[in-house]
C-alpha cells in the first residue's frame, strides 16, 4: 500500500459547510455543497426580505429589487462582464438552449463543439438544428486545438467548448479558442460551469462571446444559472421565452420587447436563486480565486501521485487538471467502486458524467471521478486511497 | 367613514409567516409569502440533506433523488395528477412556453385566449407563431364562455384560459371551458397559478389537457413551477431544450431522448426548489384547500363591501372573486394609492398586472390591486380602509 504524498494544502474553510461533517465529500464537480454564509442569505431572504421584484411600488419590493440587480451585478463582475449583457437563466443548460435558440444564423448552420462536452454543449445545437461537428482530443485528454483550426470553416457560426471539462479537469486554452473562432468569422462560447468555481475568470481577457455558468456548482443556490454576451450580438437576439416582465407593450395584435437583460428574463425570476448566488460570489470571491485554483491544483497533484502509487487504476485527463480526477480500477466497473468508496464515508460520481461521446472515445462505459473544492483537504484523499484498497480487497 | 363589515374569517396561521410581523401583506398575488415550514424544509435541503439528483451512486444523493421524485408526487397529486405527466419547469411561464413550442401542430395555428389573460399566457403563443384570438369578457370581468363557444373554430389547436385572473380574481368555470374546447377538437390549457393556492382543483373532473402553476406563488420557493399534461399529449410532444438527464443516448450524429417527464427536465433540476415545493404543498393540504377558498372568499366580501362603502373607489372584477379585489380611487393614480398605502404599512400591487390588454380592455392604464392569502385577516383589510381614507385626504 501506497502513502499519498502530503502536501496537506488547506484554506481552512471546511467548518463553514455544515452538511459534510463526517463526510468526504468528493462530488462537488456535479453540485457544489453550500457555506453557511450561502445558506444564511437564503434564509433570510424568505424569512425576513421577501418581495417580489420589478413590480411592487412598496419599499420592500424596491429593497428587494436592489437585492436582485445587485446579484447582477455580482454575476457580471466574476467573470469580468456588465450586468446589461448578464441574463439570469434556470442554469447553464437553459443558457446554452438560449444561445441555440436565438442566435441570427447568417446563414451558418453547423457549431464546432469538442469530444469532451457535456450534453448540455451537444444536445441544444442538435434541437436547434445545427450540424455538430466534433474536434477530437489530445492524448492526455485535452481539446485538440491545432485540430479546430483545421476543422473550423465559413459554414460554422460558433465554437462551443467546455472551459474546464466536467469529466477530466482540462482546461482550454480560451483565448487561443477564440482567436481559431474569430478568424474564420465564427463565435466563440464557452461553458464556463466547472471553470467559475474554479478559476479566475475575465471574459475581456479571453475574447470570448458567450460565457455560461450555473450558480449550484458555484457554492449557490439551485435552479439559476448565468448567461453572459457581448452586448452586440445580444441586441441581435431576439426574445424566445414571452411572459411577463420581458416586454415593452403587449397586444394580441403584435407585441414589444424590452432591451437585454430583461428581454430574456420572461416571468417571476428565481428572485432568492440570485440573492443566493450573490453570497457564493461574495464568498469565493473572498477567499480569491486564484487561491482556490492553486488549492485544487495541489490537491488534483497529491491525488493523482496517490492513486497512481496503486497497481490497477488506470488515470484519465491532463496531469494539470482543475479539480477533477477521473479513474477506474481495473476489472471494477465504476458504479462497483463508488458503491464501495459510499460505505467509506466517501462520494465521488460514477457513470459518463453526462458525456457519453466523451467515454466513446476513450473506448470505456465509465470512470469514477474525484472531484474537488475549497473545503477538501489531504484528509479526502486519504479516505479515497482506503477505500480503492478496500475495492481491490474485495474485488481480488 | 364607513367601518368595515367585520367577518373575521381567520385561519390562525399568521404566526407561522416570520416575514410579515407588523405588516398588512395583500400582495399574494404577485408572491406568496413562506411559512416556517417551507423555509425549514429549504434550509435543511441545504444544510443538512444536500446532493445532486439522479445521478450520485451513493447513499446521500440517492436520498435527495426520493425527495425529488416525491415532490413530483406532491405536484402531481394537489391537482389530481400523475407523476408521470408532471414536468418541473422554472415557473409557470416556462410551462406556457414549453407547450406553445412543443405541441404538435396538426395543421391548426391558432391559439384562443380571453382578454384577462397574464402576458405569460399570450406572449409565448406569439413568439410560437399562433394567431392569437381573444374571447371577451362579461359586464362584471369573467371569460365570456358563450362568446368562447361561438369564436372557436376548427383552426384553434388550443385553448387557453386563466383559471382564476390575476388581476380580477374571476374563477373560470374550466369544466364548461373543457367541453367548448374538445367539442371542436381543441386542447384546453388552464394557467392556474392564482388557482392552486386557492381553490381545490383536480384536473380529471376538469377535464383539461394540460395545467400550469408556479411555486412562488403557492407558498413555496422562487424558480420552480409545475407542468401538468394529459398522457397521450406528452408523450407527442418533442423535447425542447437540451442537456443531461433528458437523454437517451448521445453521439454526434444523432441523440435519442428519454420518457416524459425527464424529457422535459434538461440538466441539473431546482433540486431544493422541489423539496421547498413539496413543504408547501404539504402545508396548504394540511390546512385544505376548501377552508382557505372559503376564508379568502370571506374576506373578499369583506373587503368589496368596505371599499363600496367608499366614496370614489371603484371595484373592478366579479363579487365572487378568488382572494383579489382590483380597484381604483377616482382622481388618482393607482401607483400613488400604492405608495400612500406602502406608508401606511399595507402592500398592495398597482400597475398593469402584466395584463395590459385587461387594462386596455377596462379603459384603464392601472389599478390597485388588494390580494388575500391563507395569512389575511380583518387588520389588513382594516387598514386598507384607513390607508384608502387617507390617499383621499391627501387628494382632496
Amino acid at each position: 500500500m501506497n502513502a499519498p504524498i502530503r502536501i496537506t494544502s488547506t484554506l481552512n474553510v471546511r467548518a463553514q459547510f455544515p452538511a459534510i461533517e463526517n463526510w468526504h465529500y468528493l462530488d462537488s464537480a456535479a453540485t457544489a455543497q453550500k457555506p453557511q454564509a450561502v445558506i444564511d442569505a437564503i434564509t433570510n431572504a424568505y424569512a425576513r426580505d421577501y418581495a417580489t421584484v420589478h413590480r411592487g411600488v412598496y419599499q420592500r419590493s424596491s429593497e428587494m429589487t436592489g437585492r436582485y440587480e445587485a446579484a447582477r451585478e455580482a454575476a457580471a463582475a466574476l467573470i469580468g462582464g456588465k450586468p446589461a449583457q448578464t441574463v439570469f437563466t434556470r442554469g447553464a443548460t437553459e443558457a446554452i438552449n438560449l444561445v441555440a435558440y436565438t442566435l441570427p444564423r447568417e446563414g451558418r448552420r453547423r457549431v464546432l463543439v469538442s469530444t469532451l462536452e457535456h450534453h448540455s454543449n451537444i444536445v441544444p445545437w442538435q434541437l436547434a438544428g445545427f450540424q455538430v461537428d466534433a474536434v477530437p482530443l489530445t492524448d492526455d485528454g485535452q481539446i485538440d486545438l491545432d485540430a479546430a483550426e483545421d476543422m473550423l470553416t465559413n459554414e460554422h457560426l460558433i465554437v462551443a467548448f467546455a472551459h474546464v471539462s466536467n469529466a477530466l479537469g482540462s482546461i482550454l486554452d480560451a483565448k487561443r479558442a477564440a482567436e481559431i473562432a474569430h478568424a474564420k468569422g465564427a463565435y466563440l462560447l464557452l461553458d464556463g460551469c466547472q471553470a467559475v468555481a474554479r478559476l479566475p475568470v475575465d471574459v475581456a481577457a479571453l475574447g470570448c462571446d458567450f460565457y455560461a455558468y450555473s450558480g449550484h456548482k458555484l457554492y449557490g443556490p439551485t435552479g439559476i444559472g448565468v448567461l453572459w454576451g457581448c452586448p452586440d450580438l445580444m441586441k441581435t437576439m431576439p426574445p424566445w421565452q414571452g411572459g411577463g416582465a420581458m416586454i415593452d407593450r403587449v397586444t394580441f395584435e403584435s407585441t414589444t420587447y424590452a432591451d437585454p437583460p430583461q428581454r430574456f428574463e420572461a416571468g417571476t425570476p428565481h428572485i432568492v436563486g440570485a440573492v443566493g448566488l450573490h453570497a457564493a460570489i461574495d464568498w469565493i470571491t473572498n477567499i480569491g480565486l486564484d487561491a482556490v485554483h492553486a488549492h485544487e491544483a495541489a490537491l488534483v497533484a497529491e491525488c493523482r501521485a496517490a492513486l497512481a502509487g496503486i497497481d490497477g487504476v488506470t488515470l484519465y485527463g491532463p496531469e494539470a487538471s482543475a479539480g477533477i480526477v477521473s479513474f477506474n480500477v481495473d476489472g471494477v466497473h465504476a458504479h462497483d467502486v463508488a458503491t464501495i468508496l459510499d460505505d467509506a464515508g466517501v462520494a465521488v460520481r460514477a457513470g459518463h458524467h453526462c458525456a457519453q461521446p466523451l467515454m466513446d472515445s476513450l473506448g470505456i462505459a465509465a470512470t469514477a471521478r474525484a472531484s474537488f473544492a475549497a473545503h477538501s483537504d489531504s484528509s479526502d484523499i486519504a479516505a479515497l486511497v482506503r477505500g480503492i484498497e478496500q475495492v481491490k480487497r474485495i474485488f481480488t
